[in-house]
């Protein structure tokens, strides 16, 4: 065990995980609860990150270098908790899905085979600090395959739709169908997603290489994706 | 004392604070602050947390995981300062006020019941990297009871009125008065706090949980608030 | 050596530097990189950070408190990386620039006598999370002199002309020409630089301290500019 490994609550499935530097496991949940962390095998944990009692950890994730994991998060299989990231109480994280560096989550409902990118900020509370938010909107919901660009701002109980992409900085107020692009502030529909055009020409279009494009099949991206180059 | 915990400089009030992690108190100052780092009673610091020289923090507060407090800070009582909050140097913030996770503060004077979401920014420099900042409009001013929500970034100089309501996403250019709602970027007036909605049906408006909706008397949330369900 | 410091791979030049809390360095590199990391004489390395093996820090720049600098990284001269910054792979950055609290960089290249505020984030992929982002735009490419404002988010491989200003809170979604400034989202320009008043009267204009206004030049700001107050 390295050095600086903080144990302070009951901890499952610590001997398959790979913990790499210093960090807090079992940290006692604000809530009470008294669940024990759960690391499934693979699980790979980095320096200075702080995960609670009452998370589950799927099989194979990574938590990035000083991410927080409070109580009653679940995340799935293969995902990736990026450096930074918080993930406030009760997020439920699908398998495959990658959340970006410094980005934030409270009550967050997010399928699998998304995409959020850094510094994105889900909200739970339509009118902060509401004694009775829980009893609200809750937090976002992101479907299947969804991609949210770097700096976005997701308002309490919004629905991003499957396959949909919302741009770069956008403050999303709306629910977004399914497979649409919205950009701005608010958000707007801007086209469909399989309507974008692959600016580098490898491929047909944009996303072609997401074998369900309503994101319902979603291919997690790898280096064994084919490459059509387009003549 | 939990391992890793690193003194730097000179620390008032250790024995009277719960340090749950591996952390650096009383680091030296950049500008050569001398004071040293107090802690009233009953303060709470979580791992990985970063305290300078010359700041203060008040009775009951909590500093979360991997946050920063700069040399020069005057924090309240009873004050939640999120995981990975940065307070740059010289702000003060009232008593019960709460700063959620990623917020960067400098050159701040924040009031009392104050909610500040995650990821909020706050600027001191209206043309950056101005070697004259110090002397030129200074940092953002909230008032008593205000809401800025999640994402926000405050210009330098702004007052953001008691009482007031900035949506999540914002970009605040300009004054906002006492007990309005602005959004957008740049953000604009859209109505006045006590004219909004409880989605939830649970209160006759939004805020009427707060007994001074211009915030002069705002009551903290807390389980202890009364429901008044709308039939 | 302070306790805490966890050395993962070759560090060249660690002797020079000065290591000011727990900190991770030599972080195996993710994409097989064996080159060690470099720590040029007179780096300073606060509490928390974590740097990977393939980084080289210049001479005299600072690394904050729970920055991550990951492989391919080349930090030039006197430089600060703010605390919290997320230098993700392959970030060129030029001498003296500055990159404030919580901004999150990717496959950018940033000149010198740069400005960067807090929580600004670059973005590397135009439609993430595509698998041949590294064939398509790249990061954005930022030019010497120029300041970034407070939480801008920069669209992959925009170009930040030279001495120009990007106000806090915009998203860049095209090219912004030498010496001007863009402001909203999306970003649009608003007028020269140079034309921008000083609000605290101190200089004849705003940036009137930049003996090369279009950044060519640019004085690192410091106590030694002369100010000229204006009667």
């Amino acid at each position: 065990m390295i050095d600086g490994v903080c144990i302070l609550g009951p901890v499952e499935g610590l001997d398959n995980a790979r913990i790499l530097g210093p960090c807090v496991l079992g940290h006692p949940a604000a809530d009470g609860d008294e669940r024990p962390l759960v690391l499934d095998p693979g699980v790979v944990i980095r320096a200075f990150a702080v995960l609670y009692q009452g998370a589950r950890i799927g099989r194979g994730t990574t938590i990035g270098h000083g991410a927080l994991v409070r109580e009653g998060n679940v995340v799935g299989e293969r995902c990736s908790i990026g450096s930074g990231v918080h993930l406030e109480c009760h997020n439920v994280i699908g398998d495959r899905t990658r959340i970006h560096s410094g980005s934030f989550l409270a009550s967050a409902t997010v399928g699998r085979d998304v995409f959020c990118g850094p510094s994105v900020v889900f909200t739970d509370d339509p009118h902060p600090p509401c004694p009775c938010y829980r009893e609200c909107l809750g937090g976002p919901v992101v479907e299947n395959g969804a991609s949210i660009g770097a700096g976005v701002t997701l308002l309490a109980g919004v629905v991003i739709g499957a396959g949909s992409l919302v741009g770069a900085g956008s403050v999303v107020t709306r629910a977004v169908e399914p497979g649409m692009v919205v950009v701005g502030n608010p958000a707007r529909v801007v086209g469909r997603r399989d309507g974008l055009e692959c600016f580098a020409g490898i491929f047909e279009r944009a996303y072609a290489w997401d074998s369900g494009s309503d994101g319902s099949g979603a291919t997690p991206p790898s280096s064994s994706v084919t490459v059509r180059r387009i003549e």
